[in-house]
This record gives C-alpha cells, structure tokens and sequence, in this order.
C-alpha cells in the first residue's frame, strides 16, 4: 500500500515530467503570431503555470489503452488502437484540453472580478477587458484548431469534436449556474454536485476520454473512461474548495475564506446551510482585502463542528473510489496504476 | 439590364423568404435550455431581428451548385453533389453561421461599448456583463454543435470545422487589429482592407464555401466560393462605413457618424487621412450622444472634397464585380443570377 506522500511524490514526478513535455508543445501549437499583443494576452496564463493536471491524464490514459509504459512512446506519433489507422498527434490533443481550461480561466475572472491567478494579475488586469475578451475567445477557436490536426481518422475526430463543443457548452452552463447560485441562499448538494460536473468534471471527462476516441477505442471504454474524469473531476472541485478554506494565503495564490467573503456556493457552504449555519454571518466582510485570518479561522472552526468539511471530504473520497473502479476497462499497466495514483492525489494535494 | 431599384426587390424577396425560414430554424437548434437566463440572452441578439445575408448566401450558393430551382427543395435535406453521400442538412449549416455572427456581435458590443443593436440594448446592457460574455461562448461553442450535425460526410465535416474554427480566431485577429487602429493615426489602406478582410468578410466566405465543403465539391470550386465571399464581404464592410456617414440615424439605428465620432479607422477615413484631412478635427467631440447632424454634415461635405467617398464607393465597386467573375465555377442558373443580384446589392442597399 502506498503511503499519501510517497503517492504524492511518485504522481508530482509524473505530472512534471508531462507538464515539461506539455510547455514545450504550446508554444509549438500557440505560437505568437500577428497581431502579437493579441497572442502574447492569449499565452500569459498558459505560460504563468499551472499544474497540467488534464494534459497529464489525457497523456496517461493513451498510455494505459495502448499498453505502452509510461513516457516510453512519442506523444506526437502515438499509435492508435486499430493499426491500419496509424499514429497520432497525443499531444496536440493534451494542447488543446489545456488550451480550453485557459479561455475559461481568462472569461471567468472577467466574470468573478478575480484580480489574480496563478500568482499573477489576471489577464483583464494585465492587459485590459477588451484584450481579456478576445484572448478568450481566440483560444477557444485555436483548440477546436489544434484538435482538427491530430492525425485521428475523419469519424474519430468529428466525434472527438463534438465531445470538445459539448464540453465547452456544459462549461458555459456550469458557469451560468455558479453566478446564479451566488444570489441564491437554497442551493442544496445536488444542484452543487451538477452545477460542478458542468462547470469543471466535464473538462477531466474530456481529457479522460478523447484519447480513447481518438485512438479508436470502443464505446464501453470510451463511456468509462468518460465517467472516471466526471468523478474524479468533481472530486477535484470539492477538495478544490476545502483547500480555499485550509491552506495558508501565500500558498493558495489569494486570500484563503475568499469564497466564503464573495458569498460563493460550495459543496461545505450548501452543507453547513442545511444544518443550520448562518452562512452570510460567517465572515462579516464582502471584501477579500479586509477580511482577517482570525475570522476565516474562526469560520471553519464553525464548518468543522457541524461536519461539513468532513462531508466534503467523505463525498470527493467516495467520488474518487467510484472513478477509479470505472478504470477497470484499462489493461493492467503502470499508466493504469499512474491514473489510479493521479485520481487520490487530486483529494490529497495540499494545493 | 436589371435597374438598382427592381434588383433591390427582387434581393430583398430572396432574402426575406429564406430569412423566414432561418427564423424558424433558430430556435429548433438553439432551444431556450436550462439554466434557462443564459439561453434567453444567448438568443436575445438573434431573435431581435438581422437580415440574415449570410445564410441567405449559403442557402443560395448551395442551390446554385446542386443546380436546382431556388427554395424548391428543402434544406434540411439538401441533396450533394455525389449522390452515394445522400443528403444534408444546409439549413443547420446556415444557422450555424449565423450563430457565429450573433456570438461575435454580443462580444464586440461590449469591447467597443456599444449600447445599441438592431435597435434594441446590446446583451450587456439588456442582461449585464457576465451574462453577455457567456452567451458568446455557450453561441460560439453551439455553432461547432450545430455544423457537426448536418448529417455530411466525416471528411468533410472535418473540413467545415475547420474552415469553421479557423474563420473565428481570423475574426478575433480581426477584432483586435480593429481596437489596435483607434489608437493609431498611420493606417494605410491595404492594412484597412486586411482587417476588414478577417473581421467580417471571412465570415462571408465561409458561408459562401461552407456549402461546397459540405456537399463534396471539388476543391477549385470551394476556393473560388471562398474567394467571392471574401470580395463581396470586404465591399459589405466598405459600404456599411459610407452608410455610417450617409444614413439617417433613425433608419441606421444608431447616430449617423458614429465611427468618426468614436475615431474609428473606416476607408473613407484613412484615404482622407493620406490627402491631408486631420481626422481628429472633423467633428469636435468624442462623445456620440453631444454629436449634431450639423457636425457631421460638414464632415461628410469635407471627406466628399477630397474624394474618400467616391474612393470608398469604387473600392466597394471593384470588389464585388471581382467577386461575381469568380462565380463562373457556378452552373448558369436562377440561384447563381440571385448570388450576383445579391453581391451588388450588398453595396447599393441603403441601411
């Protein structure tokens, strides 16, 4: 049995020696080109960092279906399930996911007013609205681009495709439901639950899942490996907003409560409500710049004693556990066991 | 020899009879969906009104290559060029089109903070910010929904999506090109006509080509296709901007004059600009509601001394007869006669 942190370790060095794997290709899939002001706004989050958590599972899946070792193979000429169809472009696929996660990053923090991310101002702060709207928009069109060139059999990248514009869709709607839960105080768990598979899973279902269909792979594997990233996915949300609450300011890159101050819905918040807790009195303040570290302190000892984080950590754990049993489709290799590893890591990080 | 006025009824029939369909096609591909705010401001700009000129384009072009009689087959089950492909539907292609436009319309209303359309609020005033965003992206990725669904072949498909993808992030180019010249006083007229060029008229050449794609036609026919749409688009754009300066407010739905107003770069000005006008003094104020009529007829006066009209209205000209000769890939029929009609209509309608 794998300890936590031996786990940690082994996933933090798979997941770098992809992310360098992954900085190098954008560049080659994003380069800047007229007009530069443009391209370099579109770039800046994607070269500002970022973990390249959906790349890394995309690449891994590949890697589990073909039965090839880790890293042992080509991302850019991966041989694809029916060998008559020959190789394909893996990291363009990876490229593209990332590229997608990054166009909602820049309109969402339009849409949320967030003056950072990643530890640098957002791109509406760095440049200006108008720059921020279009850099969103023109990486969107880019990853419906980059995925076109993957070398995929026409009817495997048409249905690659249409997972990619559903995925985007469901990301509007999930984003549409979060600004509206912010006016709303009745929000229950499972509107919470669906408003975070639209907003954030489908994009892990995504990166789960194209390669298979890329590659050719059948339907039951296709619609597994979908399953595990929405389960994984919306584990990774829920411990996403444990770690808002736990995890000091300096690490988390913003104010730690700050979605407690700006009234944001979470799976602790929809749970604490139900038992009785005043959520609106938790913190006092709706600024995150005047908020202090005695009140946050002072809220989630409030959220521990009602059970609410311990429910949202019992919930992404039971989500975890449910996604990595979808894996069974996989063949028995280390990239399978990598995608077991990767799925805990995502409700054990620590950031 | 057609005279201006009886080609302008015989156009505008055309175009109102597949404007009703359009119309009607709308909200069967874009249903008002949960969360249910989000769909309504999506289709907010669309059933606000529109001329519908590019799927007027696309339905048209297609009939002229299927050698049929115009709106005497259905669109939804368009026949292809190789008859062992069976049928299309054009009619979701046609809307597909037409989603990208609104898409594009609701996000350049709030770059360049426009606050009327079609006579009626732009998205972000009507609904506010955040929403307006979203509802161009839940259009931008529905319109890759809608094109995937027209029932072609894989291959081309494939290739629709991506002359599709590919128009978008030319848009974008052209949008931000468009917002880097308000800040510019050196603009020469081959730079004007190249944003032109990407932000509106490769829009008409998708809708010209989009069908050709679609139906397997050879490739010299989607590229002259394309070429007539980039011609006729570029003449589209060039007439909008003398319209701008020539129409009554009331009829153009917004102040006459606006573009010189807000120191928008059009043809007329950047002629004007290279025979000595200062722009910047033509009208003193920067404001659009403190504008009078009496300012901008002087401007206009001044602009039609130097000839930047009569320049503007040449350019228009010799754009589209260019993009009429290039129809000759077109069998001889009553569709192709309506597509000529239709390319000289752009730059002789009068709003």
């Amino acid at each position: 049995m794998t300890t936590s942190e031996t786990r940690e370790e082994t996933v933090l060095e798979a997941v770098g020696k992809r992310r360098e794997l992954v900085n190098d290709a954008v560049p080659e899939e994003l380069p800047v080109a007229r007009p530069e002001r443009l391209y370099e706004a579109s770039r800046y989050l994607l070269d500002a960092g970022g973990k390249r958590l959906r790349p890394t599972i995309l690449l891994t899946t590949a890697e589990a279906l073909a039965d090839v070792d880790p890293l042992s193979v080509e991302y850019r000429e991966f041989p694809t399930v029916d060998e008559d169809v020959g190789e394909i472009d893996l990291m363009g696929a990876a490229v593209s996911v990332e590229v997608i996660q990054s166009f909602t990053l820049i309109h969402d923090d339009i849409m949320d007013d967030d003056d950072l991310r990643r530890g640098v101002p957002a791109v509406h702060q760095e440049y200006d609205l108008e720059t921020a709207i279009l850099a969103g928009d023109t990486l969107y069109s880019k990853a419906f681009e980059i995925m076109l060139e993957t070398g995929a059999e026409p009817s495997q990248a048409v249905e690659a495709l249409d997972v990619l514009a559903n995925t985007c869709t469901q990301i509007c709607e999930g984003q549409a439901l979060d600004v509206d839960f912010e006016r709303r105080d009745d929000v229950v768990p499972e509107e919470y639950l669906e408003m975070v598979e639209q907003k954030t899973a489908v994009l892990y279902a995504a990166s789960a899942s194209l390669p298979a269909i890329l590659m050719g792979a059948d339907d039951d594997v296709v619609d597994a490996l979908y399953g595990y990233g929405l389960d994984v996915g919306r584990a990774f949300q829920i411990h996403d907003d444990v770690l808002d609450l736990t995890v000091p300011s300096d690490e988390l890159g913003k104010q730690r409560g700050s979605d407690l101050v700006e009234n944001k819905q979470t799976l602790i918040t929809v749970h604490a409500r139900e038992h009785g807790v005043d959520i609106d009195e938790l913190v006092d303040t709706d600024d995150v710049e005047a908020v202090t570290e005695a009140e946050v302190d002072d809220a989630v000892a409030h959220l521990e004693t009602v059970g609410s984080i311990d429910y949202a950590n019992d919930k992404a754990r039971e989500l975890v556990d449910r996604g990595k049993d979808r894996l069974e489709v996989l063949p028995d290799n280390e990239a399978h066991d990598l995608l077991d590893e990767l799925a805990d890591y995502l409700i054990e990080r620590g950031y």
